[in-house]
């Protein structure tokens, strides 16, 4: 039951040891990036209205936070900002407003809250953290493993086992379209219905695709080809046909190649049903499924015109995202802290400067301490709160 | 020339460079926080707008940043949601929402932004870090102290000298109004006249004391009371005649006690014509004042009714806020940091897995360390990128 003390629906309140168990992720993240030579960026929790609207599709527009103008104009229930819903949109403007100040290429970080007007629910929030990782103006392959990597680092630097990057190209999925007589005008949607092969079952998504408008016997034999046993196998001999499709390959097989030496055997895979909802990716792509969790713990790709289209100059890009909520619900629970080290008690209010200056000493020694504050001269009292929370 | 690229009015981007000076100094704050026992607690960005309304006085309503009810309601133009606007008010309800689970006595930091659609300008912002550290639920002075102590050790910890807390007490305060003959009725506003004697000259505050109302002997006598050689004795004489001013007088004189012993000599005096803009402190209110430096660097006091009246639970409380923008400008700009440990370069591109390979076993050595990521074959180039930004 939510009462008017809750913080408004969707957010939540860290108390310390959430707050704690947060941060010592969000460390692990920084000083990982880090180590790679990702930089820290930070922007303003809001832009102009103008910088995101129509950047998120109509579905994304109808959950930015909008926020009213100030001043005399505020009688017109008129928006001017709005509040961050991403932070690629915020990376464009910056890669556009400090072109020259920056590195080439421009390897950053973000790690911060985004707010989205989502109908809240089990583990979706209105405020959430989000964690991005991009590298802009490297067309290199190596950007894209060492983004890979890197995330490969966090995931396990959290403690995070049993999980597998699925890596693809969207070239490869553009030559599979191609050698399966996919009608350009249908691609788009076929990869949509294709991206479902983990969700649904095989006959069903050959009905969607027949339904999309592709002939049943080419629906039937695609997703024969991309299921069931020797998949990725079938797929390699089927691209062969189409050019598009064996550079994709090529791509794949290079950032395999890339990654075999520093992640652990298996963790990287060829997996050609793997499509990534967004359309904005040009090359490889990757995501990480973990067993026994739905869904991905992370994701990301090529995406080489994107920062353009949003505003930004025109650079080749590669990035990933952190599914940071998610990850931190795979975390174990922050041992029983206590928040001293040092409870000093006060028996007698005239000795108190003594116990006051007791406590001054162990925080010099770099211990956490501190004098009782409460006026019971009570032992039994002052125990219970050097035991921490009273309610329990 | 603000360009269409920049962030909003009042709003700064934060690169690696100054990201990392600011995180630096945040660093300090909190660990200097947590050796006191003080708990992390973080609250959403926004809270529902009537949390926040009619909290701040007029002026302060005018300035908040209010966010449009989404979905089928946008239409109407109406807000329901606002951004956090200081830290105080969401302590209030997060005492409401959370009581019983909160330790006795409810020792908090909170470090992060606040938005306030304030006229930006220099060093004035709209949004900007605040960082503030309170008790609830304690009527000792050793809890004043403790706040005093911790902000002291903040700022020496960021390395910062020269400054000065300068204690007070509203008791002290009143009991100056009733000693001087100063009328209930005008309490209040000679209270904000004596606030400005660091600023105007005296014969200028006696003016507008005058202007209040008050008869011009009285004006006179107070204002001589408490500038020039000597005005703390003149006042503690003053003082013996009002019951109220010589509780305060006590109030200062334990509390410089409890300091004595922790602080330098000299750090804490006390400053009988030291007011505080707040009308809701109820005892021992500071400042911190550094040569050099116009305005606070700190301030604070106990205000034992204020979160009731925000809405809170009735609890005594103490606290202070960092200027946490003031003292960042205060700090030394952060050395030139070089982004990598290892820069490896790759002179020819089928030689790039094995410079991938060096760079991640100098990151397993715990080296910041990257491959070179362009096309360039030429070592000049690749020399140039070790070297950092190209701008330079």
């Amino acid at each position: 039951m939510p009462t008017q003390f809750d913080p408004p629906s969707g957010t939540r309140d860290f108390l310390a040891r959430e707050f704690e168990t947060r941060e010592r992720a969000f460390s692990v993240i920084r000083s990982v990036f880090a180590r790679y030579g990702f930089e820290p960026l930070a922007t303003p929790a809001f832009e102009r209205l103008d910088v995101l609207m129509g950047k998120y599709g109509e579905d994304g527009d109808k959950l930015i936070f909008k926020i009213l103008r100030r001043g005399e104009h505020e009688g017109s229930g008129e928006a001017d900002l709005a509040l961050r819903y991403d932070m690629t949109v915020p990376l464009a403007r910056v890669a556009a407003a400090y072109g020259s100040q920056l590195p080439v290429p421009y390897k950053r970080y973000a790690l911060g809250p985004v707010w989205r007007a989502d109908r809240p629910g089990r583990g979706r929030y209105r405020e959430f953290t989000q964690c991005d990782v991009d590298t802009l103006g490297s067309t290199s392959a190596l950007a894209d493993a060492e983004i890979i990597c890197a995330v490969n680092d966090v995931l396990a630097g959290l403690g995070i086992g049993g999980f597998r990057f699925l890596l693809n190209s969207r070239r490869v999925l553009a030559g599979l379209l191609e050698a399966f007589g996919v009608p350009a005008g249908l691609g788009g949607g076929v990869l949509v219905t294709l991206d479902k092969l983990d969700k649904v079952t095989p006959a069903e998504v050959t009905v969607e695709l027949a339904a999309r408008g592709l002939p049943e016997a080419n629906a039937a034999s695609l997703v024969d080809a991309m299921t069931g046993v020797g998949a990725a196998e079938r797929i390699r001999e089927a691209l062969k046909s189409s050019d598009e499709g064996s550079a994709g390959l090529d791509e794949v097989g290079a950032l395999l190649d890339l990654l075999t030496g520093e992640l652990p055997a298996g963790r990287a895979v060829f997996a050609p049903a793997m499509v990534r909802g967004l359309s904005y990716y040009t090359g490889p792509i990757w995501e990480v499924s973990a067993e026994g969790v739905p869904g991905s713990l992370a994701g990301g790709g090529r995406y080489d015109h994107l920062i353009e289209q949003l505003g930004g100059p025109d650079v080749p890009a590669t990035g990933g995202s952190l599914g940071v909520e998610r990850l931190l619900l795979l975390l174990p629970e922050a041992e029983g802290h206590s928040r001293l080290d040092v409870a000093v008690t006060v028996m007698d209010q005239r000795y108190a400067p003594r116990s006051f200056a007791f406590a001054a000493a162990a925080r010099s020694a770099g211990l956490r301490a501190s004098v009782y504050l409460g006026s019971s001269g009570k032992l039994g009292r002052q125990l219970k709160w050097t035991s921490g929370r009273p309610g329990r």
